[in-house]
């Protein structure tokens, strides 16, 4: 048994740890607060298997578990990225792409190597298991935020343009999602939770 | 497309959120708070991913992704039991039962059937697959403890004897983790975090 090989394994389960401190501008559905990167990918995960018959083309929910389960560790060290803040937005990938290198090497080389391929995989939308994925990370925390009345939106003045622009590339992963989707932005807007 | 279908699916979606809110007696690492069921799920999975190749014999990864995925969904209604409380102990198996006939039915009947199953096999412990998600489901918490610096053992008194009782089938799943978890346990009595 190759003991240094365990103990890599061991640093880097420790060290992930940190993604349960890492706060998203998502609320629980009761609303009592706001949830955090562990959650959401445990959450998201859920929904991928729960979900996944609704992609456009027939995906591989095994690779799309791992793909979710590490698609958030960069912010261990890059923070969670709000998705309607420009300024973020701008150096994110920079970033995040630091992160990896440091995260992902604490692993034996062929794992460090397996998850950094998903993470990337995953960051450029291009397989269809990835396009899912990423469709699910925009579903869940607009099911989230509405079912918790909007609160995250009004908080931040969101406007019908940004969540559109956000969330319309859902329909590319899944068209009945996004139909779901734009029901719930629609009445978002009625009830005056997402500006016009 | 059956929309009551998809209407159902993420009734059950919105309805796990609740798992975010059910406390743990696990520490982050950092000792900052206790962790939550999402958290620890999620935590639980990567940690499959990882450590799999360390499982006695061969497992079927994509199902023990899975099955950790909602092996603590019935907590939502059942509550988490401390393994180290008798009492709650006594009772556990029949509240959670309830709890699974509730939550899992929820879903489009295959669904519910499906992932019921998967945790009905996660709780009795008799497959591989099973027996290692077992074995990670106790190492996990005492890793989290032990890096922690004991902190829960010694607020609840734990001893020795207590320690090795819940641990030690451990070994069954996988020999390499008993091994490393016993030097921490032992670790832990010569500090004087857990009792003699």
């Amino acid at each position: 048994m190759d003991l240094k090989r365990l103990w890599q394994q061991i640093e880097f389960v420790v060290e992930i740890d940190r993604l349960k401190a890492i706060v998203r501008q998502t609320l629980l559905v009761d609303g009592s607060r706001q949830e955090d990167s562990a959650e959401h990918s445990w959450h998201l995960a859920v929904l991928a298997m729960v979900l996944a018959e609704h992609s456009r083309v027939p995906v591989d929910l095994f690779r799309i578990l791992k793909m979710i389960l590490v698609h958030d560790l960069v912010e261990i060290d890059a923070g969670d990225t709000y998705c309607y803040d420009e300024e973020g937005n701008r150096n994110k990938a920079e970033r995040e792409k630091k992160a990896a290198d440091r995260i992902f090497s604490l692993l034996p080389q062929d794992q460090a190597l397996e998850l950094r391929s998903l993470w990337e995989e995953f960051e450029s939308r291009r397989t269809p298991d990835a396009i899912f994925a990423a469709s699910l990370d925009r579903f869940q925390p607009l099911l989230n935020n509405f079912r918790a009345g909007g609160i995250m939106w009004r908080k931040h003045g969101i406007k019908k343009e940004q969540v559109y622009a956000r969330n319309s590339p859902m329909e590319e992963g899944s068209p009945i999602l996004w139909d779901y989707a734009e029901r719930m932005i629609e009445d978002a807007i009625s009830k005056g939770w997402i500006g016009e």
